[in-house]
């Protein structure tokens, strides 16, 4: 390896890193944008105290239990110490071919956050601010980067008789998130006045164009999330990801165009962002494995089943206010499966070790989630009180107006 | 050529494609900030659709229709098959020494829906949806690629005597999306309220902050169109091309700003935006050709160019709510005559080659524009009804508003 | 050096570049967002006009003001001509082994207007549009480069026995910013309303979403900003640029939080914003020096230091509308003193260095505002009346409103 080759892969992986960072202003745009205006404070806080926080943890022990080395107990848990010790050799390629040591930490850094900012949108509008800090931190520092090892930290998914396969994290990242919204969500109870005897009531975002620039912000930076993941500068392979990968956002935001429009008869871009962000998720775990017609199917089928997750957790009044279980849990699954199904790993007991990973996965992060949330409720509680739900967290929460100079409807 | 500057030259394109990415949301901030709250849904889903539908029917007929290849009729029209079939070493130099296959493609992608998205600003706030996503779909699948083919494709526009030259596309781009604006809002005809008996009426954007948002966006992105369009990481063109692009759109600002105070006597930020984006408009055909001076004059021209061009539009009462006509057609007109005129290809053969470009690609966007307008014009209509235009098209064909829980004043 | 080494070198500074260009679309919004709607447009026209302007001057002046090469004069002044002219080989390495001459100018140009978009937040809702112009011009084209060359461009700064050090900026870039938003917003006075007898009065920013738009987008224009002042893509200067930057970022949040929950009792996020660029601002000076748990703290106290900085200049009546005093000038001054402290250059003679740094930009920056703005209000005036600046900047000085669409309370 020439230090040209180097350099020039370590260049690709930073900008890598820069883009997978302005995701978190993705989410905290979408989020903010798709509820009311009365907690906007609320959830821009969340969504900016935790990439800070994840930065972080993840140098204090996230990484260490992510890429525990030699330090593994069966492939389920390791933990090569605590912060950030410089390997001999960390800027060169020694260390690695695609990065230095700085390099992989930063990038797999403002990965972390990524989980527990999913789940800061399907708990809006309702959840206390203390035990959702104190939520996201245990996810951050502790749940994700175990999962995280399972598989990209040489755990015992990536020892399988056929390695369990999730190229940038459709199960590792997105449907980590996507479990604890589930759980969050569940153990919340739905917003006031969202279902009623009357049946469901819609409780439409507050600023539609931040919902907008928060779908773009996150597809630019998925260039990032999945180019990265090449972990080089591989001239076929990066550009290919590039490809499969918008084929699939654009794809996904006419998979969730036609069913939505077939099922309510209108053209409800909340439908077609979150169909954009759902064939983004499902195209993560074969992102490198795919060509560009399957990357159109998996998309569209991604934004397909957006529309049918948003109809069936309103079902069953798990109340999911910017549609976040549908985009990253269920297009996670779906995406994590579609490996086994499409492109170059396609086979049967490929589906077989995607069904296990997503399974392993589903069933830590529904305990770990549900330990946390449940415990925390029935201790200092989870919820805020009805009449600060009504009045809005902005200003009992936050003591603020996220528009003090407007006149608004609530 | 060795795998190292290959790689590097790859990484570059790869990074000028993020960037033309994110110009949609350029667009979309800019259209929805320059038009009223009421229409603020319309636009958005517009602009998120137009990205998403051309890079498919880019993918599926687009790229085969610009370069064409072997496959040419006469230098004015040529398919290559359709879809995307990966070549013999795709992904190395033999390629092309600066870049893959598919970096080839969605760099080119990314290029391809810039035209559908001006049209968009110019006939807003009155077009029905479904004929404006058809003209779209035809216009960046079939117009654009064969146009571009003319030029970039090696079609006659390439092969003149003295070649026309259009270095990232003031016309091959920016000109054949201020054709089709024209055509379409002549066609569409002015906004209700626009032109009365008692003259013009201004009809203010709702949210500047957003058209700022827009500018800025457009400009970060434009490193990478025109950046891009050296095709290679050549650190001497590239890095000129940046400096000739940022002076003529900072240029652009003082030329609009003197002007649209002489006539006007205000400090007119709208007129600023758009002329710093008329500067980088005008400097796109001939970005590698220009110096530093040569920049700034037709930055400066091209800024000054819009505040008169939005006077004649409306004097004519072609009623263009964004200025798009103006910056992106007057633009692109204006700097691809500036080749012929100012930098190293100046002379009159290259004016008159220029001239040639600019009245082809117009004759052609005209009656293709007009065709697929007027067609509709008679059949299924293409403006919505006087009620739902003065209610607004977010409510009627979206059953939505962008701010919901704001009070709004119409 | 290697043609390939070289080319990527200027990739990333490129890059780089970009990245620091989209700061000023972060300082937009900020600035934007913590001031009130009425004077919207103003705030924007300003920061829209400023980066356009800061180009222009700095390819005329500035540049060769700050690198004036041979052209010195004992250390405090230098000027090598006006206008950029290309020196031999200036696309080669023997320009430089980082950039071609080109990248050079245009990475400097884009960090030139920051001085003055620093200010424009201090003064903002009452100063006139003219004299801030007139002022922000002299700052950028002729104070800011002059200060800039004394370390930088190899002046008295550079060649003290212990050279002061400022690796990107905390003085010779936040800190000139600071200076002049202190003198400007003293020799101003405070807003109306903001001190009366019954004490201080918050006054809130109008749009919260755009101001944490702002800092995120600022965040990741650091990178560019930091990382671009490698002046080369050395893969472990450059990553460890990254980790250092994005450790004191998220530091400084928390040393917001902290202390801002300490003193208000509540989860005030324009403290946390501010304390994420305090932080930033912080880093800025050692950001190649320092160890991880050294970024922490550096942050940390940063991001505690703009509380009490906020506090401070409202004990003394300072308004500053964005807090943009308390980031820049305390963040920068505690920043450049850091090196002194903590990293690989601690010591006192470095200590005293830096103290030299710091007190000599002071003072030629105090001298250089005070001079500009007291003679301009001496004479033309500098504030609005007041009439205008209760009715709002944006109907008096540009005729037309940011949200037009929209019921405002004032």
């Amino acid at each position: 390896m020439t230090q040209e080759l180097f350099t020039i892969n370590n260049v690709w992986m930073m900008v890598a890193t820069i883009l997978v960072f302005i995701m978190h202003l993705g989410f905290a745009s979408l989020e903010a944008g798709l509820t009311r205006a009365k907690n906007t404070i609320n959830i821009l806080f969340k969504n900016t105290i935790i990439p800070a926080m994840g930065i972080l943890t993840y140098a204090f022990v996230g990484f260490d239990l992510m890429y525990p080395g030699e330090a593994f107990a069966g492939g389920f848990f390791g933990l090569s110490g605590l912060g950030l010790s410089l390997p001999e050799g960390w800027d060169t390629s020694n260390y690695n071919e695609g990065y230095t040591f700085f390099t992989d930490f930063i990038f797999q850094a403002m990965f972390a956050a990524t989980a527990a900012t999913i789940v800061s949108g399907a708990v809006a509008e309702r959840i206390k601010l203390g035990p959702f800090i104190i939520f996201s931190t245990l996810y951050v520092a502790i749940c994700y980067p175990i999962v995280g090892m399972w598989k990209w930290g040489g755990g015992f998914l990536d020892t399988l008789d056929t390695p369990f396969y999730d190229f940038a994290g459709s199960t590792i990242v997105h449907s980590v998130g996507g479990w604890g919204a589930l759980i969050g969500a569940y153990l919340l109870g739905p917003r006031i006045g969202k279902y009623t005897e009357k049946g469901m009531k819609a409780i439409p975002g507050h600023n539609i164009p931040m919902a907008v620039i928060g779908v773009f912000l996150l597809w630019f930076g998925w260039f990032g999330f999945n180019g990265g993941s090449v972990l080089s500068a591989d001239p076929g392979t990066v550009s290919k990801v590039f490809v499969t990968t918008s084929i699939a956002g654009a794809a996904g935001a006419f998979g969730a165009l036609l069913f939505s429009y077939i099922k309510f008869k209108s053209y409800d871009i909340t439908m077609v962002l979150n169909g954009i962000l759902a064939g983004l998720v499902g195209i993560t775990a074969g992102a490198d494995m795919m060509g560009v017609g399957e990357s159109a199917i998996i998309g569209f089928v991604g934004g397909g089943l957006v529309v049918f997750g948003v109809i069936f957790f309103d079902k069953i009044k798990v109340d999911d206010p910017v549609g976040a279980i549908s985009v990253h849990l269920v297009g996670g699954i779906w995406g994590t499966l579609a490996v086994g199904i499409f492109g170059e790993l396609a086979g049967f007991s490929q589906l077989m070790s995607q069904l296990i990973g997503v399974g392993a996965v589903g069933t830590f992060c529904i305990a770990f989630s549900f330990i946390v949330f449940y415990s925390m409720k029935k201790t200092v509680g989870i919820r805020v009180p009805e009449a600060e739900e009504v009045e809005g967290l902005d200003i009992n929460e936050h003591s603020m107006r996220a528009y003090p100079d407007f006149a608004t409807k609530d």
